[in-house]
């Protein structure tokens, strides 16, 4: 198991990127306030240690290297409340579906609109426990489920609606997977602090307006069921993500419809993890890496 | 541009695995047949060299290395009379979506068919051209797509039309990701040598019955087309697959329908690459790793 408290990487002073465990202030829990870490040297999913070499973070980043993320997977309709503001009916099995790695971003990155993304309205936000395998695991068990969790963050699994259900044939992949749409972090509790992720306060704020609130208490599949249920037949491996689902107050589900414009600062916050705070961005032209 | 014509990745006499170049018999395109193969040093997508060390290859594998692949993207409906047999209209996009990477298998690998997948009818077929691009590209336009191709492979998008259109809530991911489930191979043609990725022959046999049979000349959306669309505000990255859809005469399609069995061997051909023959292994039990 992890040999770190809350796995961070970040930009350090010295303009190296680091794994690090946070060194945070008495009483703080929210990662995003973390101003030192202890730098984490070999493989995060191996081999590895917490040094006792402190660094200066300027930047917290992506808490997991592109290269060290294999798959993301989401569920849909994982909230009662989101099923019924969606019309839809609460599912039988979790409702998967994924999300290219080139997705991801960081706890305080712009979140880029692309043109095509901006062609009818639709942008929406969804707060999500994100779950991250530590461990190669299939055909796991609901009471062992847990035993293959590396840590807990928070993500947004930005959604384009009209992408989404309109323009896709029914599948929901055009609209949820441009770059830069699955932000995460600010970093990665171990399950060794987070021992029952079912009774965390979970929450959005749209420039400064809580939209979505609610309690992972409150989830369809909790996450030892979806372990559970995705690792049937599926290898899950180290790094792995899993997008738990989102609760009600989605944009979508709103009268009138809220959805965010250029400029707009989207927040979501899990207890004992932290903040994502993302600014929304609408690219003027198509952008080239 | 890749060094190779046919590349294949391989079991050796000695026990090691290696990437290599085919050499194929005067007259003989089926990469299935190989033999003898030169060894392939350095990185595949980076800097590297075909030697003129020559292996005896005793088992093709699946052409990419797992850490050597990232997203596999799949189009669905992306036939004309496909769209048909299924029942839904021809797509103004491609419809899109993702298999994850523990789904990829090798040319002879068996197709292991998870208890959960045999509670239901519904063990279908779909071979594909398989478009691997070979650099990293964002916002391509059709013209320069094909400068970003590595080369050609022919796969199968095994599917469980029970998980994927009753079970999964409306998305497919559930009946399309189980292990083992997108065997693809034999090699990737480089493309350099297939220029024109839309004149080739593709088909299925089943028990050596033919039950696919088409051109990629009847592709809704070309690999020109696709490559540039999904590119829009994606990232496409060194070792990302496409499986391009499926023409009909799947399963699914057919009165009565038509489900593969255990036992069944199911062999996926297209023009010029070669075949991909796997045998529907049922699994008794939960497997382990």
């Amino acid at each position: 198991m992890p040999a770190f408290s809350r796995l961070i990487r970040f930009l350090a002073r010295n303009g190296k990127v680091y794994y690090g465990d946070a060194i945070l202030p008495e009483g703080v829990s929210n990662i995003s306030q973390t101003k030192k870490a202890r730098i984490i040297s070999g493989d995060i999913f191996g081999k590895h240690e917490v040094t006792d070499q402190v660094a200066d973070v300027r930047l917290l980043l992506a808490p997991l290297a592109l290269e060290d993320v294999k798959t993301v997977r989401c569920l849909g309709l994982n909230y009662a409340l989101h099923a019924k503001e969606s019309g839809l009916p609460i599912p039988k099995y979790p409702v998967l579906f994924y999300k290219p790695v080139t997705s991801l971003a960081g706890p305080t990155d712009p979140i880029p609109i692309h043109p095509l993304a901006q062609e009818a309205p639709g942008l929406d936000y969804e707060c999500e426990l994100v779950v991250v395998i530590g461990k190669t695991c299939s055909d796991v068990s609901e009471d062992e489920a847990l035993n293959y969790v590396f840590g807990y963050a928070i993500g947004n699994d930005v959604s384009h609606r009209d992408w989404q259900i309109q323009r896709g044939g029914g599948q929901w992949s055009l609209g949820k997977g441009f770059d830069g749409w699955a932000p995460y972090g600010p970093g990665i509790v171990s399950s060794e602090i987070i021992k029952d992720p079912q009774t965390l306060k979970i929450s959005t704020k749209l420039n400064g307006q809580t939209v979505q609130e609610s309690n992972t208490a409150d989830m369809i599949f909790n996450v030892k069921k979806t372990i559970s249920f995705l690792s049937r037949g599926h290898t899950l491996l180290p790094g792995d993500l899993i997008f738990t689902g989102t609760p009600s107050g989605v944009g979508m589900g709103r009268t009138p419809k809220l959805w965010m414009k250029d400029g707009d600062v989207v927040e979501v916050e899990l207890e004992g993890v932290g903040t994502c705070t993302n600014k929304v961005e609408f690219l003027k032209d198509s952008p080239k890496l």
